[in-house]
């Protein structure tokens, strides 16, 4: 007798990201309990399972959720703020002076929501945040059913929201406590980069991550000077540096990334270490080309990120791995150094192993959690189809996703969020626009 | 008393694109007899005119239909097909036998419907088009409602559709008689290259777009070892060569052209040449970056391009502005060479001014051509809004498109084709993919 399930999506074609690449033609997923628990021919898993509801998925691509590795989600409010500018006159003149005014706890709680409504919409399922107030994000959070990484911006100096390093590793504290009953949210600690962390706030932050057993997330040599810095006054790189300060583990994951060394690279590999590639937002910033080709060759673990929407401009991880597909091709003048396919698994499997989560999500295999994005593809620029790879890595955009699933449940159906009022949550956004002279129509 | 109009837009911000790229905050756009007659603020606008149709812009931004300057439309079909390889081995061994045994009437007339569906449901109003059968394309064109520039591929060696290069310069000929009475096509000279045309052939083609006064349009240095092998072989480089051969005018635009020193910048310049820049398909390829930053300082005429969606994938003028915008940022490690208003400059009335056409289309000015875009801001990704321009170059995609005119007519509306059935022309792509071992589901 077919066993009775929660949900099936019937007749995909599901591109797994497992270990073999399988990509599944006309198949048929069956999930229960939060979990994938069957991935198989479609006429097979309609004998073998009677679903409480049905998702007809043809013309359909089913991936594993995307991960957005770093970012800085609230930041969607100083989108298109200030651009084409030098990393340090826009931080300085531009995003500092306008977080030091605006950010609080109203503020967080709207931006956060615009964020994640955009990440939804656009495939991505599971995102890891560096921004203040996350104790703030997470209540918001929980209502629109996204899955994220949290945690408290370490850093020497005071910020809009707290008064010393001590307070922030306070509230760190605090907000992996407060984490550890949740089922979709998770803490982690982050130091926010070598050259604004004292080496003592560093090891405390290491130490934390150990304690607690959470992931740490750290920026690491997204500029030429900072690597410089860290250089005269250590005597030796970030990676180095932080290597001694213990606080690269198989627990940390480092952002950028750009400006390291063949040796830093078998530090990083040799502590299993992650490295998050935010392309867009490099390119944007004239920041530095993170060496991916190298690291993948090396088996080091990488994901990928937007970074904020500050520096991006949107939170669209299609946008990312299309960007890094082609970016490194250009970069090594080689067509070969990064594939389609490996440009998919940095968006998904990457992700999950940076966090530790590969045995939960990233792929679409059996006993996983069933976070799990449709795409639409009744659209001019996804046909013809020879290569599913190719065309979500060359083709595909955020808007050709259709229908969002995390954990089982139904997140986004025909393009609608069901968690939330995607109206109300745009109207905000306009109106607090208009404190920063924002144009309204 | 009112003056009568065919159409008005009303309430939109109007991104004109003019000199000083002005934009207009709650602007009312007035057409009639396919040209915009007035554009101003929206209550003036309605006080002035009576609409025959009334389009409401509430929360939707207006810009000039974008120009793709140089693609391969029918190559839509083998999208795809086969990526992640040099440019050689891609030619070779994948796109010249699928196009030696599948390119015929059939095959173009179905594949440059899907093209010009792709490019007018993302903004696309006016395409340059170099690709096989051009006088087939264009009946299929004339239907659709999209404008175009079509050329005859002139080669040295037999083509999938002509025995010798006199064939072609004859099927060029006719196709610049066949098109002379068309509103919305244009027919151009186009020698495929200067490793592929002989010199005699260039001569003819140089010859033919002066007598016809039509424009010509060329391959120019993409690959390095293009302008190596004409130095070896000619003694000057690709562009000296050219210039040389009195191929370079005020009617000639050169695709890619990534391989040119100062001295070839010097040759465009006072031939008043225009370059068309490809970045996604350049990055892809990994064939070379475009020196727009030099060019663009020096006055050259700089239009954007997708090249074919074979070595793309898509024709999408969004991701080739974003693109813009952030490659040449980070190639010269500068993020202020190059703004988010030249890449939409180059989109629009760089393309306009490549073809001549500059006094009829390319921005949102008073007796131009009523070829505009509609995009909806009413998406997580486009709130808030601060700087219509970065929003535009940074945050914008060809999925936001809502509607689209041409000459005055409405041709998407609501993010639907009023001119065909997009359905059967996917159904079609999907029919012929199976000849290529395509995927259907």
């Amino acid at each position: 007798m077919p066993k009775q399930i929660d949900l099936l999506i019937s007749g995909c074609l599901a591109v797994t990201v497992d270990k073999n690449f399988s990509v599944i033609e006309n198949a048929g997923i069956a999930i229960d309990d939060g979990k994938i628990v069957d991935i198989e021919k479609n006429e097979d898993v309609i004998k073998a399972y009677r679903a409480r509801k049905t998702v007809s998925a043809k013309n359909k691509i089913a991936i594993p959720g995307l991960i957005n590795a770093h970012t800085h989600a609230a930041m969607v409010y100083f989108r298109g703020l200030a651009d084409d500018l030098p990393l340090k006159e826009w931080l300085e003149n531009h995003i500092w002076p306008a977080e030091s005014r605006y950010v609080n706890a109203e503020f967080i709680r709207n931006a956060v929501k615009l964020a994640a409504i955009e990440m939804l919409k656009s495939g991505t399922t599971t995102f890891c945040d560096m921004y203040f107030l996350p104790n703030v994000a997470a209540e918001v959070l929980e209502d629109v059913k996204i899955k994220a990484i949290l945690g408290v911006p370490l850093l020497d100096f005071p910020t809009p929201v707290s008064k010393s390093p001590e307070e922030g590793l306070k509230n760190a504290q605090k907000l992996i406590e407060s984490l550890k009953g949740s089922s979709r949210l998770m803490a982690a600690v982050m130091p926010h980069s070598p050259y604004t962390c004292s080496s003592g706030l560093l090891k405390q932050a290491a130490e934390m991550s150990k304690e607690y057993d959470v992931p740490l997330q750290i920026h690491l040599a997204e500029e030429k000077w900072e690597n410089e810095k860290i250089i005269s006054e250590k005597g030796m790189t970030s990676v180095a540096y932080l290597n001694d300060l213990t606080v690269l583990s198989e627990k940390t994951s480092a952002a950028h990334v750009n400006w390291i060394s063949r040796e830093d690279m078998e530090i990083l590999k040799e502590a299993k270490t992650g490295v998050i590639h935010n392309p867009q937002s490099n390119m944007k910033l004239a920041t530095g080309i993170c060496p991916v080709p190298d690291l993948l060759k090396m088996g080091i673990t990488v994901g990928l990120g937007t970074d904020g929407a500050a520096s991006n401009n949107d939170l669209d991880m299609f946008g990312e791995i299309q960007t890094a597909a082609r970016l490194h091709k250009i970069a090594r003048k080689d067509p070969t150094v990064i594939s389609a396919k490996q440009a998919l698994w940095m968006a998904t499997m990457g992700g999950a192993k940076s966090f530790g989560l590969d045995k939960e999500i990233g792929s679409l295999e059996i006993n996983k959690k069933a976070d799990i994005v449709l795409l639409d593809t009744n659209k001019p620029h996804l046909v013809p189809l020879y290569d599913a790879h190719s065309q979500l890595a060359y083709s595909a955009k955020g808007s050709d996703v259709d229908t969002v699933i995390i954990d089982g449940k139904i997140i986004v159906e025909n393009c609608n969020l069901l968690t939330c009022n995607e109206e109300k949550i745009l109207n905000k956004a306009r109106l607090f626009s208009k404190k920063l002279k924002g144009i309204t129509f």
